[in-house]
């Protein structure tokens, strides 16, 4: 009878360890994210294309996901991170440009009054992309990148930059590759601009980095070749260029594109065209509180018609006050 | 006494075993490559590259490999093979166009006067590519390139021309990949021309091909959205185009790069001028008999400035009929 209990013990105790070792090996690879709609369908998703004999398998080479950055990836508000970048570069070469104290966009920026500069819109914009981003070799310019990204901080939280990333995409993009996809990021802020450190911080090595770009020109310097970046634009990754430039640099049509605005919209019609299953997300922002909340009427990151396509189509749609548990990673510092 | 000398026969034969093992473990990775210098210096290289704690350590995510497509991983004459693929168009399109009959260089090609048909030079080449390779959606391209790669067959040999590859290139690029190196294309033929078949034929995906390109445009039709090829060069991959496309694309610098011609060269400088070590390949075209023999004449991958500067620098450069002892695989028909 004795030994019958010692028995019985042990194979409890054997049943115990083989359930913590089934849920050890099997971790929540989305931890950040709250029980329930959105993450369910986004687990659903993965395994209904990854499972081998399904009706819906999708061949590891052909699992490609896409996401957009600003404001998906990591904040937009209260204006594209790449901008304070342009503005620091001003402040950085105002020195060895003396006419632009009385010339804008440079003028007000340097007063310090940032709204002023931005008034012109997309020309002055393109002035202070232009007058930062291009004239040196592609070298020069990711040294510039990669010191900035590494000690600039967000006028509001105090942040680095890099530490205002959302804490649930690095959950869902590593968990996407921990099932064979191949995750890039197609965004319209400048593709070099993004390259020096988005392998550090997404796992996104260069070569799976789209944006909008600056033409580069082959030259000898001392005998040695660089690419200069010239002040002109030679593609914009946003909307219409977005399906394009996907094309261009990937050469396959997404089966999982993420995004946040408008700007976004035609990434996602482009990946629900797609023959085989297909998975639409657009994440909202909806939290005031721990983030920004904005939509229909921003002039950063606008989401208005896709608003109303992901819910006529029924594409998922992240309600970041609701299904996020945290946004932010822990800072580094 | 009998004892030891079985005893010495076991250990005689375990060391057999072991020897046996060894040798099986390490096949040569490059069985139709002739031993000697070509060989060795490129094995020399990848094994300093790998082995972790030597100073010519290159971390796995910085192995980056390009190569040249036409004349360097498959065959270029008499003629490029994307041109036969246009011929083969205009036939399939003349009824459609019947002015193309009196028109040049139509009406040439038609009467199947090749020759004739080129002897306009480039801006007659340009309209064969654009009147072949635009105005349909890149989805329709990309069936019209399959289906001629899986049936065309090369004039002189009889081959399909994906028989036409080089079989000790396949195990190079194995060999590089094998040793964690990212494979890629960089090549003056058409992007899009290319993708259909380079992960079967070399292991290499769409997203690391790099190629020319004409303007694609995101159009709506029937409510699903495709994209358009249009009459329109978007870029060149060739000479000065190669590192700015490289760049575009994969935005690291190569550590190892391989090219035929002298539209490789700035390819190859731009290479060999990154911080770490470097490896540059040329392939020479010396071998009449089981292929062809060309380079400082010829219309079709001209090698001379490369050849020249290839010999001042010290790159490797590979004597087809010297150094390779197979040209083409077993064909698979």
């Amino acid at each position: 009878m004795k030994q019958d209990i010692s028995g019985q013990l042990v194979a409890a105790l054997f049943l115990l360890l083989a359930t913590f070792c089934a849920a050890a090996a099997e971790p929540d690879p989305l931890p950040s994210w709250q029980e329930g709609g959105t993450k369910s369908s986004i687990i659903a998703f993965v395994e209904r294309v990854t499972q081998q004999g399904s009706a819906d398998y999708v061949a590891a080479t052909e699992r490609i996901a896409t996401f957009d950055n600003d404001g998906n990836l990591w904040a937009e508000q209260p204006m594209y991170f790449q901008l304070f970048f342009a503005i620091d570069r001003v402040r950085a070469l105002a020195p060895q440009y003396p006419e632009w104290e009385t010339r804008e966009p440079f003028a007000s920026l340097l007063k310090g009054d940032v709204t002023a500069a931005l008034a012109g819109g997309m020309p002055a914009i393109n002035e202070l992309i232009m007058s930062t981003h291009a004239g040196m070799t592609t070298d020069e310019f990711a040294v510039l990148v990669h010191d900035w990204i590494e000690s600039a901080r967000h006028p509001e939280t105090g942040r680095l930059f890099t530490d205002m990333v959302y804490q649930p995409m690095l959950e869902l993009l590593a968990y996407l590759r921990a099932n064979d996809f191949k995750t890039f990021i197609v965004s319209g802020g400048g593709i070099e601009f993004m390259r020096p450190w988005t392998e550090a911080v997404y796992g996104i090595p260069p070569e799976q980095v789209v944006g909008s770009s600056v033409v580069t020109k082959f030259d000898m310097r001392d005998g040695k070749p660089v690419l200069l970046r010239l002040p002109e634009i030679r593609f914009i990754d946003d909307k219409e260029g977005k399906p394009v430039g996907i094309n261009s640099h990937i050469g396959r049509r997404p089966i999982f594109a993420s995004g946040n605005s408008d700007g976004d919209l035609q990434m996602l019609q482009y990946t629900a065209a797609g023959q085989g299953p297909s998975f639409m997300l657009y994440l909202h922002h909806t939290d005031a509180e721990r983030e920004w909340a904005y939509d229909r009427e921003s002039h950063v990151g606008r989401l208005d018609k896709g608003l109303d396509e992901a819910r006529t189509r029924g594409w998922t749609v992240i309600d970041m006050q609701r299904d996020w548990k945290t946004v932010f990673p822990v800072p580094r510092d």
